[in-house]
C-alpha cells in the first residue's frame, strides 16, 4: 500500500516550524510496509487543501493528514475533506451524512474516514496528542487492511571515520542484497547506517539483516559503536555500569559537554562520580593537579597537559576512569603551529593512559562535539580491549 | 507573488530525513514579500516529481525545487521538469531547445527557467551547495522581479512564562495590528515571539514593529530576555563581557549543561573561569567547600545546599559570580517531599545571594535544560537590577 502525508497549518509555512509528526508517522506506516510516497504542508486555506486532498485522493489509497482540527475558523481540514469527500467520491448520501454526523459528534476526536478500497485519516497537529491518536485509532484498521509485507529496520552507527570511508568499506557487502535498501547518513561526530528491508517472512529478514551487519563488523571492525541505533553516551554507560567501573572528567575547551553527555542518561549517578571545567590554567593546577610548569613548558594544549588533567582528575575523584580534554575551540585562539580545532584527549586508568591529538575542522560547536565523542569513544575503545593494547590498524591513529 | 516550494529525493521520505533547506528558503522568500503557499517532498520517481511540478505550475508563479540533480540515475528533476515544460507550457521549439541545451551544459549548475510571469528555479540538495547558489543566482533574478513589498521580522524572547501566559499578556496588544502577523512558539525554557509585516514602507514598519515591542515590555517586563532573537547564552554572555564580570559554576543535576551554555559563546575564556561538576556529595565538599554537616541535616538537594554551592565556587574560583543548581532530574531518585523535577538554584555575588526552588515539569532532559535556562536567566537578572532587588511581582516568585 502507499500512502501520502498532508500536514495542515500556516505555521508550517513560516521559517520557525517544521513537520515533525511525518517523520512518527513514516515509522510507523513502514513498519507496516506501507510506504510513504509524499508529503505536502499546506497552510489553513480552503482552496490549497483541498487540491492537497484531491490530489491524493487520485493517487493513492492512504491518506494521513495532521493539523487544521482545532475548533477555531482556521481549521478547515475537517469540513475541507467532508466536502471534498461527498463530490469526489460519490459517496451515497447515507454514508455522507454518516462522516458529517461524527465529525460534529467527535469533536476533537480522531476522524476517520474508510471507503471501500481508500481510508483517510486526521489526526490533531500537536505530536502529544498525535502519537496516541495513531496508536489507539489508526493502527489498529490498519493493521486489518494491510498486507503481510511489514519493514525490518536496523540501525548501526560508526565512529571515527567520514561518510565516504564507510562507503567504500560496507559497498561491496550491501550491494549483493537487493532486497535491502541500505541508507548512509551523516551526523554529528558519527555515521549512521540504516537497513531496511520489506518482506512477509521476518526469519527471512532477520537472517539477512544478521548477515549484513556481520559482514559489516567485518569491514569495519572496531569502528561500529552501536549495532542497535543506541546513542554513543548509552554504549558508553552501558559499558560502565556492566563493568561496575566509575568515571570522572576534566574538561577545557568541551567546557562540560563530555560531563552533560555522561550525565544525559538516567542513573548516571552510578558510575559518573564528578568533573571539572577547568578553563583557566590556575583552575587545572587546583583541582586536577596539573603541574604549572608542564603547562608553561608544553602550553595548556598538548598532549601532555591532557595526559596530566587526565590522571590528575582520576586521583583527585578516586574514580576508576579519568578523561582529560583541552583544546582550541575557535574561532579564535588558534595559531600556526596550533590551528583552530587542535584537540588532545586522554583516557587514564589504572594499567596506564592513552593520548590521542587530532585537529577537526568546523566550527566552534563542530569541535566541541567532536571531542566529546572522540573521548566517549576512547573510553569505549578502553573496555571492548579490556584495557589493553588496541589492534595496530587502531594503534596507528594515535 | 506566491511560491512553493519541492524537495525532490527518496531519502527524505524515510523516517531519517528531514528537508530542512524549505526553512532557508522560506525565510528568504519572505524577506522578498514572496509567501510560500505549500512545500512539497516527493521521491526520486518520475510520475510523482512529474506531478509535483505539474500541480504547482498551475497554482504559483514560482517553484523552488531541491535536490535531485545529481549526476546519478535516481536523479530525475531536471528531466522531468524539462519534459514538462515542453508539454505544459507550450513554449516553442526554440526556448525548449535552449533549455535541454542550458541544462546539459550547466551540469550541476543551478538550472533556472523563466517563462513570462513563470519562475522555476532547481536547486541541489546538500545546504552547503544550495545556500550560495540561491544568494548567488537565484536572489538577484527574483529581485528584479518581485514587488516593492517586503517581510519585515523581529523575534522577541520570553523566559520563565507559559505559552498561555504570555499569549493572555500580549493579545490585547498584537490584535490592535492587522497587519502584523504574530506567531507565539513554545520552545523548550523559552517562548519565542514572532512579528511579521508585509509592506513596501520600510520606515512603518520599523516603527509599527518598535511600538509593538515597547508594548510587549510593558506586558511582559523583566520576563523578555532578547528583543533580536538572539539566545539566553548569548544575552548572558553580552551582560557578563560587557561589565567586566567573572563567573564559575556548581552544578550537580544539570551535570555541566550550565558549564557548556556558557562557554559554547566565543570567547567565553574572557568571563567563564571555571566550573565543577560535583555529583557525589563527597565533591561537593570537595570543590565548593559545602559543609559535610549541611548536606546531612538539610539533603543535598535543597535551598541551603544551593547556596552553599554557589558561594562556594565563587569563593573557590575567584570569580564576580557563582552559581550553584542541585536538583533530582529523574526519572528515579524522586520522593513524595521532593519530587522528580525539583531544582534549587542560586546565584551568588559580593552583594549577598539569591535562591530559587522550583519543581520543573517533563523528562530527564526537560529538567535539565530548564534548570540551566533558569540558572542564566537569574545571572540575568542580577545584572538587570544592578545587583539590587527586583521589583514585587518578581521577587514573589522566589
Amino acid at each position: 500500500m502507499k500512502a501520502e502525508i498532508i500536514a495542515v497549518g500556516s505555521e508550517l509555512l513560516t521559517p520557525d516550524r517544521m513537520d515533525t509528526n511525518s517523520l512518527f508517522l513514516t515509522e510507523e506506516l513502514n513498519k507496516l510496509g506501507i510506504e510513504v510516497v509524499r508529503k505536502s504542508i499546506v497552510g489553513d486555506n480552503r482552496d490549497y487543501l483541498s487540491a492537497a486532498f484531491k490530489e491524493a485522493l487520485d493517487r493513492v489509497e492512504l491518506i494521513i493528514a495532521s493539523g487544521g482540527l482545532g475548533p477555531t475558523e482556521d481549521d478547515l481540514t475537517r469540513e475541507t475533506v467532508a466536502d471534498l469527500l461527498g463530490r469526489k467520491l460519490h459517496l451515497n448520501n447515507e454514508i455522507l451524512r454518516y462522516i458529517e454526523g461524527r465529525f460534529r459528534q467527535l469533536g476533537r476526536e480522531m476522524p476517520a474516514v474508510e471507503d471501500g478500497g481508500r481510508f483517510i485519516a486526521l489526526l490533531p497537529g500537536p505530536p502529544r496528542e498525535l502519537k496516541p491518536m495513531y496508536q489507539e485509532q489508526v493502527l489498529p484498521r490498519l493493521q486489518r487492511r494491510s498486507s503481510n509485507i511489514r519493514m525490518f529496520h536496523r540501525e548501526l552507527r560508526v565512529a571515527g571515520m567520514g561518510e565516504s570511508g564507510v562507503e567504500q568499506r560496507i559497498k561491496p557487502i550491501y550491494t549483493r542484497y537487493a532486497d535491502v535498501s541500505t541508507t548512509i547518513l551523516a551526523a554529528p561526530g558519527e555515521i549512521q547506517i540504516h537497513l531496511r528491508m520489506w518482506t512477509d517472512d521476518a526469519a527471512h529478514a532477520q537472517k539477512t539483516l544478521d548477515e549484513i551487519a556481520q559482514g559489516f563488523e567485518i569491514a569495519l571492525a572496531d569502528r561500529i559503536f552501536s549495532q542497535d541505533g543506541s546513542s554513543m553516551e548509552e554504549v558508553v554507560a552501558n559499558l560502565l555500569t556492566s563493568s561496575g567501573s566509575t568515571i570522572a572528567a576534566a574538561e577545557s575547551c568541551t567546557g562540560g559537554l563530555l560531563a552533560q553527555r555522561l550525565t544525559s542518561i538516567a542513573g548516571s549517578s552510578s558510575y559518573f562520580l564528578g568533573g571539572v571545567v577547568s578553563y583557566s590554567n590556575e583552575l587545572k593546577t587546583a583541582w586536577a593537579d596539573v603541574p604549572p610548569e608542564l603547562i608553561q613548558t608544553k602550553g595548556a594544549v598538548s598532549s601532555e597537559v591532557a595526559i596530566a588533567l587526565a590522571e590528575g582528575i582520576r586521583r583527585h575523584v578516586g574514580s576508576t576512569l579519568g578523561v582529560g580534554i583541552t583544546g582550541i575551540a575557535g574561532p579564535g585562539g588558534g595559531s600556526e603551529e596550533k590551528p583552530v580545532g587542535t584537540v588532545h584527549i586522554a583516557v587514564s586508568h589504572a594499567a596506564g593512559v592513552k593520548e590521542r591529538g587530532m585537529v577537526f575542522p568546523g566550527d566552534r560547536d563542530a569541535v566541541r562535539w567532536h571531542a566529546s565523542q572522540l573521548a566517549l569513544d576512547l573510553v569505549r575503545i578502553h573496555f571492548l580491549y579490556n584495557g589493553g593494547e588496541p589492534p595496530a590498524r587502531i594503534a596507528k591513529r594515535s
